[in-house]
């Protein structure tokens, strides 16, 4: 029936989770809602401050509660590792959360639904620390961006054994910020490499700009790896309403027009 | 079961499919999502230049279709009117109108669904005619804002009658731009009142100030008559990722304190 809507759904930690903020302008959920609006729902399944050991806990039941009878997730994003890279008690061991996400992606793939992976991207502890000696996060800075890039590493690993699409945010912020030749990932912070700001709010999280990265990254992925949950190619639910111009419909045909799927197809394709 | 997330339905015309647009920056289905985020999904039932016949076709399917077995819909949106109140194919008569806008509230009603209705706001017939000269638009322009607060008013009426909020957008259309005081409305426009450009970006859809107008509409109604779904007062989904700190939890225990609802419902409140 075409008024149910099939989901993209995107699982993560805070950064999934503020996905849908507009705070400042831009953000990934609406970004992707903008595109399939009447095509799919898409959902935000982020979950500030977890880590890949949690979202395996809740994979499987959020799965079970999307895949009705008559719905289906569709697409989904996977996307950990922040959080596991710190040595807080959100740590995850490297191996394990190679693990974790080895059976995330096994188990969305297992419920026929496209994954993309996606890893964490870089760190800015400048800005960060300032915020800790301010009062305004709990812990002391314990990322670094060398040790993300060993955690987006194994992601990608595992994404590529799995044969799903990868996003790799590491090193797609490091080309953005022209930082790629020889510089010490460690070293790059919003006090001696200012154009770290236009990616990182406080740090951790993303700005507007390190959100259109995500955006382009899974929007490249679908094209690719998934072409027929490609924006364009996905059907829109009910017929446009161009179609209806220069109709003289009673009420029954309008409803059959409306809601009959034969008609409908032929109408958005 | 604590992943099963129920719904806000944002159902409408163009002005609500378009709510998830964010290229301007703001819009109501991310501002509405950033609020329920964990809470609610917000959902984009927006079927643009479809009027309150088409409304009143396709809500009995929308609601079926998301009232599933562990799921509802809890707060709805029903904002029709913009293009009933033109003159091309679209236009569906007041007394119509009245009784679909009324037939919709009581469906969703007697679906436990808590209902905000909205009515057409103000147009602008100058930018409008500018975009119908460019061959932007297929119809010469129709709308009235004398026309348009017609319609408004019998929404107002009908939503009164049923005991549900009504979101004034005609009026508060007005007030934003101080031309309550024996202006006609139907010399409102972008030629003379530079001011309309804040809220309509082509003449009939809302620009970010338009949206802003219809989020705090929407989130007084909500406080007003509907208490228990003012977001602050609807629990989140799993645990608060505070609440895990500094406990030394096996897989099991971890498990259990995720997704069992008694501890949950412990945590969030």
């Amino acid at each position: 029936m075409s008024l149910d809507y099939d989901k993209f759904v995107l699982f993560g930690d805070s950064i999934t989770q503020y996905g849908s903020n507009e705070t400042r302008g831009y953000s990934i959920q609406p970004a992707l809602q903008e595109l399939y609006v009447r095509k799919l729902d898409v959902l935000n399944r982020g979950f500030s401050g977890y880590n890949s050991r949690h979202g395996r806990i809740i994979l499987p039941k959020i799965i079970e509660a999307e895949n009705t009878k008559s719905t289906r997730v569709k697409l989904m994003t996977i996307f950990w590792g922040t959080n596991d890279a710190v040595e807080t008690f959100q740590h995850v061991d490297i191996k394990e959360y190679e693990q974790n996400i080895d059976f995330m992606i096994k188990l969305a793939k297992s419920n026929d639904i496209k994954v993309i992976v996606l890893g964490p991207a870089l760190h800015d502890d400048y800005t960060y620390t300032k915020r800790y000696e301010q009062g305004l996060v709990v812990f002391p800075d314990t990322a670094k961006n060398s040790v993300n890039g060993e955690y987006s590493e194994v992601a990608k690993k595992v994404a590529t054994q799995n044969c799903v699409p990868f996003v790799d945010l590491w090193t797609l912020f490091l080309e953005y910020g022209g930082w790629k030749n020889g510089i010490d990932p460690d070293l790059i912070n919003a006090k001696d490499y200012p154009k770290i700001k236009e990616l990182l709010v406080d740090g951790v999280h993303f700005n507007p700009q390190g959100y259109r990265i995500v955006f382009d990254g899974i929007q490249k992925a679908i094209k690719t790896y998934y072409p027929d949950l490609y924006y364009e190619k996905v059907p829109d639910h009910l017929p446009l309403w161009r179609s209806l111009i220069d109709k003289e419909l009673d009420d029954e045909e309008l409803e059959e027009f409306l809601l009959t799927s034969k008609l409908h197809q032929t109408v958005t394709k």
